[in-house]
């Protein structure tokens, strides 16, 4: 009784079956996987785990992305075990596992930012890698500081996103959600020759922000160059971009037209829909992706789950890169 | 006074006019055409009528396409008589009328089926072809079953869906809205080489899902292929797969993305758009298309009539389709 | 790290501290309070259990309560653990824990109700009480099966609701939302004369409803007698009814207002404001309170989680009453 | 098949039999109740109608309630035969039907009050009575006048509004959706000695729109006397100035707090409750009403039904007071 | 041609006339108000300032009262110029204007606060009083902060809301929204024995709570208090409190019900009407208001400006009293 | 203090410098520009006027568009002062300005034409060109009065919308939002063989609807067929067509699918995305544009400020082809 059985391929311990336990029962973790807790009680380890960044004080218009997380976990039970877009099972790879959410100060954007490097350092100790769900975008910095220290080198990085988000201070603040990947640039962190910002689109404050960002080595392909050239010519060319790298992967949800993605802060029309982005995620496999983010999902403007269902997609692809190693 | 005074077009009684009568004035009709009573009361006969089954016991994830029907007759006020995009009058071909809802047991998913069975044969006594809005897809067997032996064959089958719908049972029950497909196989109601999956995409539970979808003859079309190949070339690769057989085409509403169709039970991300739907359809002229259903809209998930008026232009486009005889 | 203190009153487990952990982050349990797992799993045991039953299939209306105790946990995440209306501490006075979701069957009301029944005998076999989240009214009857068998007695009842629930069959369906206390009228579990429907309002299908309900036994505290009554009259006239049988106690949402509670399946205008119904629960101290329920709230008609946050603070204030012995 | 069995009482045609059919089941007339020309067809007349004015030409500020007539009967549905608060069956009183909607011109405001007029003459022109649905408040003025006319007298009039409607013009036009009233007494259709606002509050533009008002005579119950004073005070203070003139009652929903009522044109903060006014109307019993409506009620603000379900319970009440004829 | 003519009464200049102008035309200032740019261009002055505090960086639970300031004024457009409850012209009394927003860092709450301070300073200089809009509940203690500097001595304190806002910090932070009345005692701003907490209700984290506020000096006027005592004998009580001090109301919107102010961050069921809360408000006329604010209104969560029009009253109500001197 | 710093670019003031001032702090003019008096009380003159024309007595079915230009302007304040995808400065350009709002009567169609017509011709006196945000279609044909008169000559026209906007009359009325281009060219204000409707689909109320139009010499480009050619081709075709005429561009929203514009009254399923409309756009460079308008959204109907931000965006790249002057 209140037992919940559990897919099982592989030896790795999948989601709850959800031909004999309804997926509306029970706890939302992440796809109904296992908590990461559970599996460590069981002696096991993650080689993925899925975390939450509940933070989104960050955030310079619409609040809101600290429901993020537990919003996409919700929008995630649909999630079935395997991806026929890819022949694969993003379950039965690795052992994936729920790690559950960081506990990040809401009043204190440095102590948060510190916060969240440390439990990315030891959530990642035993060399798991984290798909992390946002959180406002200010929470990538961190993410990637944990990444380059644990890959031993600058990664490269694909950044989706509406916006460049390499501005330099808000309000004389050096950390929010318009600023991480200048910093991280300036911390070294980043291999930008293999850098690039996908799906960008909507007005600047002027051209000097291209300027600095071409800069810093950033590659552009905006929403119109994917209307124009389609995902399978752009998913090509960002591959050759980021060669054999240690990559990162950025998903701002904000890069996803507001009709597909209407619970964000700081939406932009003119986006890529959600097939266009999942696409091209699926022509990235091969790639020796380290870790990845979905971002600034904020629930109080989603509707029907809309925007947490793409995300969840998104992280569910991501997780199948994650764990497609040779 | 309160008359209300229609269109008429080629000895068929059309909708109301709606330059002399507000299209939100009077109990809305599909497409404000007459009640299937009132042709039948002045002596006439329908030869498509447009009936509903608001029926969702069959859903495993949301429910509330029981309110389906209503919902979109109420977002089809908009319809006019004359489509550009064939230039014909789907009303004028034949007479068209609004049945109503079938009167289906919410408690006993068999006795509903039963009932929907019997309904259908009815209704299609007198040589009609029917125009159901759903209700959750449970409802297209019973519909195949009618359709199948008033065809005296196996009909063809094009199946508009996210979902391949041949999974065998969920919680023990072999009638959900996940079944209905490897039902009608079993049943020999299908010619599966003339059958088809349009538009599909998300995770499945396994491989094996896709190898007995295949080992029952089913072909599939998915989402990602509609985007690289285009609507006319899947439209006509279409029409060589089903040829001359009498055709179902059975439309479940979450084959569209999200953003086009929020209100529906089980959404998945990377859908297509309404255009391209409906774009195929009117690739479709000139089959023999026996019976239609659009099916899983939840009103209490869409937002400003979104997910109805996508269904209901479906419908209008399909009610072409079911007129357009020789 | 990813440690998550938790507040201990008088050797109780309590909340996750949300004056160091954010409330929006983590699984949301009932309250944040500990699972019933980890409790176990410490060798304690919990008095009194928290237990969610996303089951809607018995409804005539609206469906989407299968839904409910996932978003009654959601919304609860701002109890605190001090009780000033009534100077408690629910949470210090017994051990309570989170006991998830029952796995019940969408397709089947008779197994499922079996199933229901079942686990609460099997989650009740340590002495536990029950706090129940559901999923729609059909779900109380086999909740007092298990309370009655446990009490060895028939038990008293308030059952607060807009409608009286007694009605026979529809669809010719005997276990339905809308028939549960007739049957446990029928079953001998009730003492009638200590029961009472509380907060009734609305039409019926006839004036025999009323009367076969007084034959039953049932009393009636209408809402428009609260209105003019008062709350502490009310709730000392319940007192007397109930005198010390063991009592149960079933929360209809719809009880209150459809501007309190719009997130329900059969709403009535003229109800309850959460004050009053609140007021009334905090006027029952010192019953022997031995079951409780909160039931068909519907999430997808709720607002800024309205509905769901008035039936977390009646979940907390029964909870007070069952952990509430000498 | 398809065949919708109706509740028969005293000869009475009611409601569809919702223990057979689903309430969600076809076309929503209000309350389930048959159509007027289905009455007509078998020979027998209504002597209430229940008549939809879809008009809201006349609004100041946010307009929609062309769609309140459908939103009302679609909030109807669960309505049923026997009203427990009064002891009676108001479709077994006398015959009640639904006569559908006025087709009223959008662009005119003019010749939409004459069409309304008229339309309202020809409806009652057997004796019948109107329960109208709005539709904006301009459309009270043909109906009093309607009302008036076939009541060969000046009629009484309890107009529940959270405003007084008596302003002399707005942009330059007379009849529009705040000046009905004025016109009214100004036409001689008002007793006014036995008129009376209830449930007023918020701001005026000064001091001279109440000195205005009483000197036409009306009498003002204000928001704020009914939260001090009770229901039943008010009522009988009511009936006592209504004496036995015909009485006419006009509800615009907005009497009701934004709360009860969120789906209306301009809403004031501070009003009464569904409950307060249902108890009110429920005090009125045994008071000569000629005609009633209910009107303001804009869809496209309301949530869950909630303004819907508030005006379908209150023209519940009113068709009970319309046939409550000894 | 563009022009805006306005109501000007008592020789101050008042809102657009909006029987003129539709409410719905132009940039909405607070009720329609002239901007105090405008009227210091013509050489007058303002002796009550409607200013917006557009910051919400203090929250512990749903961010979004950063846009509290716009959608207030949005909500305020049906406010019209005479008020009958108090039958006085509160934008007649004294020249009233809307000073539009602070700009305020929204990643900084110390620099804030600061700023807050230092702008009520500036727009008080001229011996102006403030009715502020927020923004969260932290803006309390700056703007108490330049109250009592203002009027030389510390100040009386009626403080609606839900919570106690006593508490001392979170996750390590003085200055959040939980905490400005701890802060305002500590610093002196305050006649404690003049100060009350009016309509609090729901869970604390624990007794000591409580006894902390009273040993502070609170006092408490409880949700269910005003069920039982009224408003009337409410506002008497509060009156003899607080006795000829100079007074700061504070008006946390979530003191009122969910059902009446959705729109907020911290709902809590059990809550008061805004009916009562205008009651009371109309029975504190004669005291010496010298500033006040409504705050936390969160419009992500509102529905139908449900919770703006109740912020927008309730501002109205107390511009009435800041304006009424002798 | 209470200062808002402005971008100066090119001697032109632009919008409120929002790393400085939050986005969300202030009135909100059309993307934070300055308004038309702050202009000119400085002696200056914008080349380009922001107006709003919030009027919707014109509409057939949703009314709610007279709340578009607020809407707008709320959703607009996301953008910032440089185009990429034109490499231009829109508001460095020529001077731009936010005028406001009109005060149309709603009350009466005529007149209101009249008085946009005459405003349009006052604001325009200084050879500025006008921005216009609706408001329903129908205030297309005063302003395009307006611009012919001022231009000295017919216009091309460039007409994108879901519907012809060719129709004769509806009940009676000539000048509503569904016949202001067959009004325009009845009165010789048109180049129709430079006038195209673009965007088109759904049905129309028979083949002579189309045959009208063409008649009239309107070109068609359907969304089907920017489904086929993409935003290139058509943009070079629309182009070619107009040639060195004076050009008028009216953009109804509802030429966007409802997916990425369901705030609008009369939405039709297959419409065109939001990337596709702005691509079309940034292909117009070069053209002689002399006025624009961008109407029909219907903010009660939106979600999220979805459709506002589609609507903002095109306003974005009109003003930057209005200003786009050698």
């Amino acid at each position: 009784m209140l037992n919940r059985p559990r897919v099982v391929e592989n030896g790795n311990l999948g989601p709850v079956n959800s031909t004999v336990v309804p997926r509306y029962s029970g706890a939302p973790t992440f796809a109904l996987l296992p908590r990461l807790d559970e599996i460590e009680q069981s002696g096991g380890t993650a080689e993925v785990k899925v975390i939450g960044v509940p933070f989104d004080a960050g955030v310079s218009y619409r609040p809101g992305a600290r429901f993020g997380p537990g919003h996409v976990r919700q929008s995630s039970r649909l999630l079935r075990p395997y991806n026929p877009a890819t022949d694969t099972s993003p379950f039965a790879q690795v052992q994936v596992a729920d790690a559950g959410d960081m506990a990040v100060n809401p009043f204190d954007i440095d102590e948060a930012i510190a916060a969240i490097q440390a439990d990315a350092m030891e959530l990642t100790a035993d060399g798991a890698r984290l798909m992390t769900i946002g959180g406002d975008h200010s929470i990538a910095l961190p993410l990637l500081r944990a990444a380059a220290e644990r890959a031993g080198a600058p990664v490269a990085l694909l950044h989706f996103d509406a916006h460049l988000d390499t501005w330099d201070t808000y309000f004389g603040a050096a950390y929010t959600h318009g600023t991480p990947f200048r910093r991280a640039a300036e911390e070294g962190l980043l291999v930008t020759e293999a850098a690039c910002h996908v799906g960008t689109r909507g007005p600047l404050y002027g051209r000097k922000d291209r300027e600095d960002d071409a800069r810093f080595g950033f590659g552009i392909v905006a929403s119109s160059d994917i209307y124009r050239q389609g995902a399978d010519a752009v998913a090509a060319r960002l591959g050759e971009r980021i060669g054999d790298h240690p990559l990162y992967i950025s998903v701002d949800i904000d890069v996803l037209d507001p009709a597909h993605a209407p619970g964000t802060g700081t939406p932009e029309a003119g986006g890529m829909t959600s097939r266009e982005l999942l696409e091209i995620l699926r022509g990235l496999r091969g790639l020796n992706l380290v870790g990845a983010d979905v971002v600034e999902v904020a629930p109080a403007y989603d509707h029907a789950e809309l925007t947490g269902i793409a995300a969840a997609h998104v992280a569910y692809d991501l997780i199948g890169l994650l764990g497609d190693r040779p």
